[in-house]
């Protein structure tokens, strides 16, 4: 039987979501109690995606193949072998054909940036930026991306002969006192990618970029024209949809 | 000159606010910086009271003595020398004779609550209760602690010839989704009052404690009658009125 989970987890603590020998990853967590739930049996999963060392998971999803077992009590045993920093919200049932990464249809993710005073309790959960930010500019810049475009600019170019083209359908504003959070939702995202354009949105909000820069650097496909690397920390996977 | 310093912290890596040898607390980390900052002459700090482990603190304040400086010169140079889960927000010169525990007039503090699904992201900063909550009955309940009262029942008596009688001036409940955060402003608190307090009100929403018990579990002074010990985690020393 297939079962698609889906979880949540604090990145603070783990080396990213992939399997990697000698690290504390998600991935290996799950991996070791699910294969425990199995008498044993070694269970692999599949997610939508990996996500990078400190970055957060609201609703991350995986599938994986078990023995027929009730998928509620897979969950409760789950989450009582499991750390205190991943959750299993929900496990269902799906068709064989079913894969958590290729039947994906569009990811959400958030991105959180914190405009006012240093913040120690958020260190780890907001973009301790602590300067303020003209999100108007950021706004107008983030248009320029909305579509289908060559990310080239905005990712880690080392990866085996892939395809850099992906599709952005919205980039949506949200501030609430001093915290600006930004998502996105598109067809999938390259390594980096929201980090990369978000250090590159701010940039252009404090000037370093000029707004018409922008178009020009994701036709330059240079990761070196676009903007910094916006921390890990700020950043969470909201959503997969299927 | 007598300085009085606004400052946050989070408590989740520290064995409280008090020193302690051999343990990495609030104090000791402020005191080490600020003597440095002084040419290496000692220098102390009172605060407006000690916070437990684990506890959080969003405008904490305490005083020290210092040769004549800016303070937004100490301000910054502290920053620098300081953990990331301690900030100074502000320092300000005061009157000789101000006393960071002395002068309080009222405090200020607020404890969360997750009624609805485990959240790893919060585990350390919001109570993981993840059950239903009768909010109207604990609004109700919180009625009879208003006022000048004796709450011996509600903290750890084990402490040198004290007198138990504090003023709660105000308890504000706001619910936000699943979070339900219970404010408290009074005249002072006592060791674990408010968690003791917080666990009495959870115990009368969930039935375990009846609502016409309150009044007779303040009279009793008798920690055994009153509810559970909510968890540090979930508190924070919020304001501190001079």
């Amino acid at each position: 039987m297939r079962y698609l989970m889906t979880f949540s987890y604090d990145g603070t603590l783990f080396y990213g979501y992939q399997k990697q020998p000698g690290k504390r990853t998600i991935q290996s967590e799950i991996e070791k109690q699910l294969t425990k739930i199995n008498s044993n049996k070694k269970v692999s999963i599949s997610a939508s995606g990996r996500t990078d060392r400190n970055v957060h998971a609201i609703n991350q999803k995986a599938h994986f193949d078990l023995d027929k077992k009730d998928p509620e009590v897979i969950k409760r045993s789950l989450n009582k072998l499991l750390p205190d920093d991943i959750f299993v919200k929900k496990i269902e049932l799906v068709k064989d054909d079913f894969h958590a990464r290729f039947s994906v249809l569009k990811k959400k993710y958030r991105y959180k940036i914190n405009v006012g005073q240093y913040n120690p309790l958020e260190r780890n959960y907001v973009y301790q930026y602590n300067n303020e930010l003209n999100v108007d500019l950021m706004k107008k810049a983030s248009k320029y991306l909305i579509g289908e475009h060559n990310f080239k600019a905005f990712t880690k170019v080392d990866e085996e002969k892939e395809d850099y083209i992906r599709k952005i359908y919205e980039i949506n504003f949200f501030v609430n006192d001093n915290i600006v959070e930004i998502e996105f939702i598109g067809s999938g995202f390259l390594r980096y990618m929201i980090r990369n354009i978000v250090g590159t949105l701010i940039d252009i909000a404090n000037g370093k970029i000029a707004l018409d820069e922008l178009k020009n650097i994701i036709l330059s496909c240079d990761r070196k024209k676009a903007g910094f690397q916006a921390p890990a920390c700020g950043l969470y996977l909201e959503d997969v949809l299927y």
